[in-house]
């Protein structure tokens, strides 16, 4: 049982019922724009956010996501389905509802071998990148819609190219209602509240009035083709939207297909979960609560598996949704069932009146949705802080933009991955010598600190694996070379994490090589770790010289007179 | 200019020669067996072994290397033209030889872009696995021609499968020859040299005969052939090798054959390197002498260019061959030159001689020679010590037996890179007390140590990165949960060897989240570099507490009591 159960009251039930409202007026407008984006009939929209949302109350640790169709799974789901059959028909809709049905599948088993830690190896920066990259090739794929002109291209570029060339070809009375839309729905984000405000409402009505803002442009749009009879002039509509309760629907169990479908059904999980848990976190960690990775895979599968047999396609937690239904004073995942409700009312009751809209209109409500997603500083931050980082986000952004949302992805995680591979496989090594007055070494080279002509000491900087191995035994190699007088050797493992077999053979040998040449090898401050794991071996009985529990103990023993700064 | 041929005296010179007749020796029946394995005509090795030679004596850095067929590299050439023509054909030849083309191109360019340094992923545990399984791979190969029976099978377990289902129509009397050759050249390997000095000879002359056993075995088992005309009974034979000058041969310049080759010659070159450099860095470390790995990419790149252009196949520097130059005394490439000399008598005048020598004794000395790099110990060897090592070998020895060379080393390179990153994102994180009487700190878990109530300190062992920058979040929030009179973190960052961008949001969320929570985070022993790149950022500036440069010195001024042991 949700813990939030045995507390709830009438505060909470007033707030949840308030952000549901808000939320699902919302979510009306939401839902049809990305089962269009996604190449499905517009009712799927709806479908996708009522079974989602109940089973993730149910199963999931958030108290605030709310489940349903997001802008880069329904491009993903476009994707990935449509070189399989023709979008809008009625197979692009069961190969969707498989695909989710996949997803779900393959969600609920990374929970049960509890694989949430996989998405540590996501990096912030390559996130961004990503759902930035994604942001504006989805909105570069509704531009030819907005502008009502037939144009092709599967790249960002190649969009922007193609609908260049066919700019004359523009249907101008779609274009003005699609840019017309766009306009006021920038314009509602930041104008609409402040002018409410001036004419006397609350605060808070306001706010919720401004927020509805998409729902009144497409109302408005959809009155206005109907006044004019613009369909007859050209101007796409939304068309009959069968009215009722969502089906209930049976993925294929085809196995041709099912192994067409499994790649993209990976990459739609995993994507998917990454997106739900960052949102999650980020809104948990303000009101001081838990995520639990494991349980959000557990949910987020449920929560597919729904959609499959509920005649929606694949959903995650989105971000704009999630974010309303936060600040709109959501308290409990009853917010998210009373807001299914919502959906499924509209879903019996509102869709003849959906027969009107403007496909131009859904098409500006994604363009704008999706462009407040598109953060480019963080190009400039990472380049001021780090250079790998930077390269990371580039590629992402790059490469989602060339070739796709899987390869950039694909490429970001793979760089991000090689970069920090690369930089441990050459490890600082610093000289360290005594900090007069202290019990402390540091780095010769940026402190003033007292040596010894007999006794040099290495700190390495960083775990000892088989990439840098070589890198110290080349160093020790060059110092024992240039200094004659040299009788001790200690390196410092403070920074030493783990040496691994390859790493201890390096040792091994560069021990073997000081022995002949007359020097001793030491070790000072081996973790415990560590160093349970190397008296397993024989190569503390073989070693040259000791192992001394601090640096300062190591220099008392074996160069006393440095401690004098000799 | 190489630096050896200045100091070049007669010693030396004696040196080199007596070195050269002995692998000279060694090769001719090698190199014959070694065409073999890889599907060519027998002279095709001994073609192999003269101006791949003579360009490495050139270019090379390290001095006894011996650059030739081996076997490794054999079966992956064989391999890689296998599917596009019939062995033994002109056509396999001249892929071959282009195979040899592309491999040098791309090993000269890896070394002109100083690639080298990406050998250092590849694991010792991998390499041993990889050679181990390799050889047994080989092994397996050649029992067939050794019991003179037709069997099929690609992986090491269908080949002996294959072999056993064959058993009853072994061919008896090549099956007699080729078990006695194995037997005889086991015997030899340590028998040879005590009966021999047994007779009175030198020790350095016993030890030359002993290494000359192979060809003993090869011209014994040829003379019988002869005397009994066994090739009319069944027993299959080398026949006509061609006589004269290696020719002068060229690539096939087919852009689709290229495309085919690509892969296998890159797998190639990567493998050919390592194999190379790992036997020149061995060598070379017994006398004190220096391997460039980038200059050895350039040698093998010309040696393998010189290969393709006088009909020969893909070579890289041998462990056998080098080992055997290496205690003959070898002192220069000079001795690698006469060595190609020798081998270019032998292509001129020996090949008549050769005509007898059965394929099954050929055989035999590929299986003897590569039984001698099976090391099963390593399982045992990094089971003990570390369990990710073992798997790492473990894997690479059963991928390499059941899918093949290629997949081989890939999955042992990937999973040993994975493993390390997976070991990587869950970091050891200790917290840590005042050794008392010491300025040093340790876990208290390991160590009796001194703790003071209002301060907590917690040293994270390894570098922080986006992999394991929630398990310090995740830890930092257990800890204050449970200590209600905590005052101060302190972040002891000997360990932490760079932060990234992720690591560093996290660090401002878990700064954030203390502060609001009315506790100080306090940084400690902060390294050089890293402090560089934290001034370059505001997050010092906003930083809830202060930078200490020791340990001790954040105790002693924000728990003072703590160095009483109060």
């Amino acid at each position: 049982m949700q813990a939030w159960l045995s507390h709830y009251d009438r505060t909470t039930l007033s707030s949840d019922l308030v952000a549901a409202v808000i939320v699902t007026i919302m979510l009306i407008p939401q839902s049809l724009a990305y089962a269009s984006l996604a190449g499905l009939p517009p009712q799927v929209g709806l479908y996708a956010s009522i079974a989602p949302l109940l089973l993730y109350a149910v199963f999931g640790s958030s108290r605030v996501l709310a489940v349903g169709p997001v802008a880069v799974v329904s491009l993903m789901t476009a994707t990935a389905i449509g070189d399989l059959a023709a979008a809008g028909s009625q197979a692009t809709w069961t190969l969707a509802l498989t695909l989710a049905f996949i997803s779900g599948l393959m969600l609920l088993l990374m929970g049960f071998l509890r694989l949430g830690f996989l998405t540590n190896f996501l990096s912030h920066p390559v996130i961004s990148g990503f759902i930035t990259a994604s942001a504006l090739l989805i909105a570069a794929g509704q531009l030819k819609v907005i502008l009502g002109v037939q144009a092709d291209g599967s790249h960002f570029f190649e969009l922007m190219w193609g609908l260049a060339k066919r700019l004359p070809d523009i249907h101008a009375l779609t274009a003005t209602l699609g840019l017309c839309t766009v306009g006021f729905l920038f314009w509602a984000r930041r104008g609409a509240k402040p002018l409410l405000l001036r004419t006397g409402l609350s605060s808070r009505l306001a706010d919720g009035l401004a927020k509805a803002a998409p729902v009144f442009g497409i109302a408005m749009t959809a009155a206005l083709t109907w006044a004019g009879q613009w369909h007859h002039q050209g101007v796409r509509i939304v068309g009959t939207v069968p009215q009722g309760l969502p089906p209930l629907t049976l993925p294929l169990m085809d196995w041709a297909v099912w192994q067409q479908l499994a790649g993209p059904a990976l990459l739609i999980s995993v994507v998917g979960f990454v997106e739900s848990v960052s949102v999650s976190r980020t809104l948990a960690a303000k009101r001081r609560q838990r995520i639990e990775p494991d349980r959000e895979l557990i949910a987020l599968g449920a929560s597919n598996l729904g959609a499959a047999l509920s005649g929606g396609f694949p959903v995650t937690g989105g971000f704009s949704r999630s974010v309303v239904n936060f600040d709109a004073g959501a308290q409990t995942p009853a917010a998210g069932i009373f807001t299914a409700f919502g959906i499924l009312l509209a879903a019996l009751l509102l869709t003849p009146a959906l027969y009107f809209v403007p496909q131009a209109s859904l098409s500006a409500t994604i363009v704008v949705a999706v462009l407040s997603l598109v953060d480019l500083r963080i190009l400039r931050r990472t380049w001021v802080y780090s250079r790998s980082d930077f390269m990371a986000v580039a590629t992402t952004v790059l490469v989602t933009l060339l070739a796709g949302l899987e390869a950039g992805l694909m490429a970001g995680v793979s760089l991000s991955l090689l970069l920090y591979l690369y930089k441990t496989s050459r490890p600082h090594i610093a000289e360290v010598g005594l900090v007069p007055g202290t019990e402390h070494f540091r780095n010769v080279l940026r402190h003033k600190v007292w040596l010894s002509p007999k006794l040099a000491t290495l700190r390495v900087d960083e775990s000892l694996y088989f990439a840098n191995a070589r890198a110290l035994e080349d160093r020790v190699n060059a110092l024992v070379a240039e200094r004659p007088q040299l009788q001790h050797l200690v390196l410092q493992c403070s920074a030493i994490n783990d040496i691994d077999a390859s790493a201890l053979e390096s040792l091994e040998a560069i021990d073997q090589r000081l022995r002949e040449a007359g020097l001793h090898l030491h070790l000072s401050e081996v973790k415990g770790p560590l160093m349970d794991r190397l008296q397993a071996t024989d190569f503390l009985q073989h070693l040259s010289g000791q192992v001394y529990m601090s640096q300062y103990q190591a220099v008392a023993q074996l160069a006393p007179e440095m401690l004098q700064g000799a």
